[in-house]
């Protein structure tokens, strides 16, 4: 079988990383092109030891080098170069799925608000994909470009989208209360992210506009059919490698609804192959899923306030960002979508 | 200067070692008797061996070789002992520090459904203070028998007591999300607390009904001047020894009360030894408060959803637990109230 | 193809639950017994929750039970069980792995007196080969009983052997210091693995007489030719999951020997798929072979004091137990060496 | 009484935050002076929000603005500044402890060889005093110039001294291996000392040629008696904020010799305030001495190849500089020496 040729640009981050683990074992692909401007090259091996086996240089992000080796091109870059590589590759015909944030939300206003600079690439925003598998699958399958959500959306989207969907929960007062490991502030060179500063400490940032924030409103109102739609979205970074927690509260519609929120949201995933409901009573836990693109969902309901609480457990580097990739990768291709992922 | 002579019941368990810490350097204080059922007949340095320095052994928890030894005894103990230790103890009129949980309700109701027992001392509740100093200094004082708040309790508490004391927000709809060091747990040997079970793990626990909840809406509720007041309170367990970190969500009544929260918080304690309110834009980080007795308190409004957001850290063994306790004696001995907490 | 049917008795360790991850992956297996007296009855998800998709059992160690349903059985028991499951599974016409460390020596003196207690299937030894492919590989093809390494000492000999067997250093002064992770000490539940114990500490135990020093020493011995060896073997625990780390001291023969070393290394293993030696200067961290069969060598000479010095990383569950036993079985099945274990 | 006022030059790094720690803490100090090149201007609170009751500011590291304020200073700056800082404060009258390494070394080869520049003062070396003091409490006493051992040579020097002075082991064949936690690092802005390059690895580095080897065999060559000597010294970094594990391997002079080496070190060190020597079977971990100035040394004979192993645990922050630091300002104050360090 010819194999699906691919590039990662960007390669030489944490979610760079991850694509290299999952791309190099994945049966159908060929992984023929990785670029980093700091680590052009260098051998793979020598960037990521763990992978000293690999044969791969990193080389300079040239546009016209990666579309002569790659039919398809992952990018884990910082956000705003769309016009510099995903525009550029969609011209020389190939697919991209973009990790960066470029292309998650629909408004050029919330763009420019949130990331403070104007959109890169406006024209494309129309064609872009949202890469969440269990919501945009069929659109998936023809694009050209997908924009793969960020690792706290995919974390709080699953858990809620299907009761919103249903009408299940109000759409006001929704919180989500998230907690990531340090790989999801990238492999960045700052004081905060020392070791012996993260170790033993406990601590929420960017509690009132986080980047992830409208996006996350986004597909809520959109899953909900109202046009706008506010939430509190509060991120914390808390001592551990990998992994995303959260904890999600929605005022239940009524006692009835609250307590049918469970059973709404086992059927609605009953088919996916990523996502596990957990049983009456069971929470979820970031170890369960570690080094897997399963995006786990605990339900209660508390009648003593009312809410549904909701908690989800994924891998920020898998299925919140390098797995879930591959995943809308395998359904471009129209592999099975677990092919490589297991 | 004659010392007061105190004793620690239950002294094997993470908050007695504190304790044993905390008083051993008290310059007021002699510590004279230290219990342990399991541990009985051991010096302190083979239980804890970074106090081997210390002279003393454990002893069976007898109440009258207690008693005989001691002024002021620190119950260190599991819950529903009060009528072992606690009755017994100020009969003989030694006055009693509580860590545990048995005085801190006031609804011997709700102390039957929490603790899921009756209430092992009904008598002594009415005498009983809340042992929160920042409200309660006064009837510390005077007090015989105090109950030291639970550790997450304390964290949520002092961030929102003033904001509802003045009606800044409202009572209904107040969410605490909180993150605890695994010492919260105890010393307790189940598989869900070796290393290998916690360490790179997030996970929540207990998040519809765990026992600090009804003492925490207590609190509320009387700062409120309601008769009651529900709340979610969810608590979750993170790789780190020490620390509790609260992220609390209170509507705002208006923009303005929005607003003024920090301000009204900054007044508050601006005389108190141990909150630490911070200024605009900080949020509290539990790295600067393990081993201290310190609160520290951020917040911040959000006009995108009009809630106020406090976040707190404590250290759950010391503010949360120990030193609170250390602090509650200082009042009730006349003593500058930060003696041997610095 | 007929899938080789497979066993795991012991399965609710850490071990058992590696090899739990490594047979579920397997093309050529099929799991079809996993056992264990606690746990008998429970789903293997029940246990595991990462492997919630796992439609097995756990049931009691029953030998009839396990030889109606496997052709292999790995055990992941404790030590003295031999003439409980070995033994009779054996009898029964199956292949047995065994993870303890009942087959790992020679000598029943030894035995008798590491483990103090006779060793309970004498009659065994002789056939036993000991599962280190890169030794045994022959012996190992034809084996019907093969007896796994210890973690440690697959992370003393695969640095050591070759060096030994050339004779480029002398046989007496071999120091190994080890560092491992605490899910080298088993799924036990005692204090000193509890999380707020181990986290923040660093500490050596059982350094003049670990259960692993005369495996070590027996295959050093044999390597190097000699009827008896003597070295020091210093194991510390410390706040990792998973790894080993050990650093090892050597005296080169001389000047050249030492330098020669390297190359040595580079030579004995350049065809081996699991062993990886790294060029001059690097130094072997654990964090690079983690959730795979590696183990990673390093190799320096000081001529300051004629030393070799190896550093080797492998992980404790895989390449030091798991890993190795499936590479073991790999062998004995006669298919490629690395199947199920990229 | 008039306080000693004290200025800490370089405090804005590990130690120099370790150093505020404790001399805010000291009744006999006013700590008057804090420095530091990137955070001039800034409160103390603002860079350690720790002591953000702290008053001080930040200044530059002024010479005549620091001789201005302070009667003593400390260095905790990186080595090579002695000329820039050292030499003129001397000059100006002040007391001097130095935490750098440039006046550890008494030779001015092994400094340039070691530290790869030539030495910045060497007319000063003659006079400074090698600030352990339990070895020389005599010229500390009456020194203008201190130097602090480093944090590595604290741990290895304390329990070998001992047993090289009375000769009950060889000069030969010492080994020691460490571990240290990632403070030991210092604040440094590098990879891989980020949260997730550190958490889960276990990783030795610099075995052959640690700035802190010439350090420890200068001392252990005095205390023998000898001219020269070579040891094996090889640190390894694991996950953890704080702490210094050392095991130190010596071969006994005999099989008695071994067994009284425990006794020998319990009699050097019965009198001194902090170093604690363990009981038999006893071994150190770092666990116990974090956060105070003890070193803990565990000691057991192997008669199996004769080696005495030495184990032992300190805080590297604090018995390992600043505690240290303050020890040695103690004495040369006349002060009782555990003053502010309980």
């Amino acid at each position: 079988m010819h194999k699906l040729r691919v590039a990662i640009v960007g390669a030489s981050g944490y979610s760079g990383e991850e694509l290299l683990r999952l791309l190099l074992a994945h049966p159908n692909l060929e992984l023929t092109c990785i670029t980093s401007r700091q680590e052009a090259g260098k051998p793979a091996g020598a960037v990521f030891p763990r992978y000293r086996e690999c044969q791969l240089r990193f080389i300079q992000p040239d546009v016209d080098q990666i579309a002569a080796q790659a039919d398809l091109a992952f990018l884990a870059l910082p956000h705003g170069l769309a016009n510099e590589y995903a525009a550029p590759l969609l011209q020389r015909g190939l697919k991209v799925i973009d990790i960066s944030a470029d292309f998650r939300l629909r408004s050029l206003e919330k763009y420019a608000r949130y990331y403070q600079s104007e959109h890169p690439a406006p024209e494309l925003l129309q064609e872009a994909v949202y890469g969440l598998p269990e919501y945009y699958r069929q659109d998936i399958r023809q694009a050209r470009l997908v924009a793969c959500p960020g690792c706290y959306p995919t974390s709080v989207l699953l858990p809620t989208l299907p009761l919103l969907k249903v009408a299940l929960v109000e759409t006001g007062g929704i919180e989500a209360f998230s907690m990531s490991g340090v790989t999801g502030a990238g492999r960045k060179l700052a004081a905060p992210f020392l070791f012996p500063e993260c170790n033993e400490s406990l601590r929420p940032y960017a509690i009132t506009g986080h980047r992830h924030l409208p996006e996350i409103e986004q597909e809520l109102a959109l899953a909900a059919g109202v046009k706008e739609l506010h939430i509190n979205f509060l991120p914390h970074l808390v001592p551990v490698n990998r992994g995303i927690h959260s904890t999600i509260l929605m005022q239940a519609k009524n006692e009835k609804a609250g307590e049918q929120a469970l059973e709404c949201l086992q059927q609605a995933y009953q088919n996916e192959p990523f996502v596990r409901v957990l049983g009456k009573g069971e929470l979820a836990d970031t170890k369960n899923v570690t080094m897997t693109n399963y995006c786990e969902i605990g339900c209660a309901y508390d009648p003593h306030t009312g809410k549904v609480i909701l908690s989800s457990a994924v891998d920020n580097l898998s299925k919140g960002a390098a797995g879930q990739a591959l995943q809308n990768l395998n359904i471009m291709a129209g592999w099975p979508e677990d092919c490589g992922l297991r």
